[in-house]
């Protein structure tokens, strides 16, 4: 292959994978955590109404909201292979407004506006815990909540693979179950 | 580029798209659809809980199910830049159980097991009215409902974007209203 052709394969290599960017999860100068913008594009996991953990009081259950969990393709990928998570892995958790009545709609929950949007972070090198937990701001920045967080404790405690919570993801659990790789 | 060079991108090229299959949408040699073996790969557009349409009974509230729907790649990057979806758009429903009480959830609902897969085709040259809906058999294959069907009728009068139901789809229902492409 000639030097021209090798620059044409190099120049192409990032339009294959808009959707799924190398790069590790991107900071701020000041070690904030910036927003993905096209997390959309990223692998569906699952989603849940209302879902409410521990012991803490119910939600309210008259207006539940969905969350919706994405994660990076290529991470993905890795799980698919190996049932674990690689370094850099990155979790989106989107939470969404439900509605009742609309259009057709008439019984039943559909989901509407962004209410708020989270993450979840493997990066072995910055956070002493691995994982790190984060909820953007309007800006799209977020400080890692603190290693104490509740967020850190009940994934440390409860998850299913690696501090994520595979038993609510169905396509992953049966990989994980298949791979041997569940607490 | 010598000939080597040009082997190479085409043997890559596969590589770069394989949750984004550029091929329409797969049929057996009777007309059957063949349903897409990674959809789970494609774009997730929203999911609802226990959605009820129209004047039928409402669904069974006790035990709802969530559906998940999911678009070919190619044609979501289509939807972004026109508003409109072009011929060969194929869209998944993804039929799912829902539990309430598992691991730390105990309020709310969550994703388990699947009950049914259906898919949506916009296929001009097959179908006289470019959409025909599907639901797939055990073995993945799905012959057309008839033109007269519910679905058919349903997503012809009541769909926001060309026989899709863009209105619960809250990403795409900005993009098509910025565009003026809804009905």
């Amino acid at each position: 292959m000639n030097r021209n052709a090798i620059l044409i394969l190099l120049a192409l290599a990032p339009a294959c994978g808009a959707a799924d960017s190398p790069q590790a999860p991107q900071y701020t100068a000041e070690g904030q955590l910036l927003a993905p913008k096209d997390y959309r594009e990223w692998i569906f996991l699952s989603s849940g109404l209302g879902m409410t953990y521990g012991p803490a009081a119910p939600a309210d259950q008259s207006q539940p909201r969905f969350d919706n969990v994405f994660v990076k393709p290529a991470s993905y990928r890795a799980f698919l292979d190996t049932g674990r998570w690689p370094d850099k892995t990155m979790f989106v958790l989107e939470i969404r407004n439900a509605a009742e009545k609309g259009s057709i709609n008439n019984g039943g929950h559909y989901q509407t506006g962004v209410s708020r949007v989270e993450a979840a972070v493997k990066d072995e090198t910055r956070f002493p815990q691995k994982w790190a937990y984060f909820s953007f701001n309007a800006e799209g920045k977020a400080s890692a909540f603190p290693a104490n967080s509740v967020c850190n404790t009940c994934h440390g405690k409860n998850a299913a693979v690696d501090n994520t919570f595979v038993q609510f993801y169905p396509t992953l659990l049966e990989v994980a179950t298949r791979k041997g790789t569940l607490k």
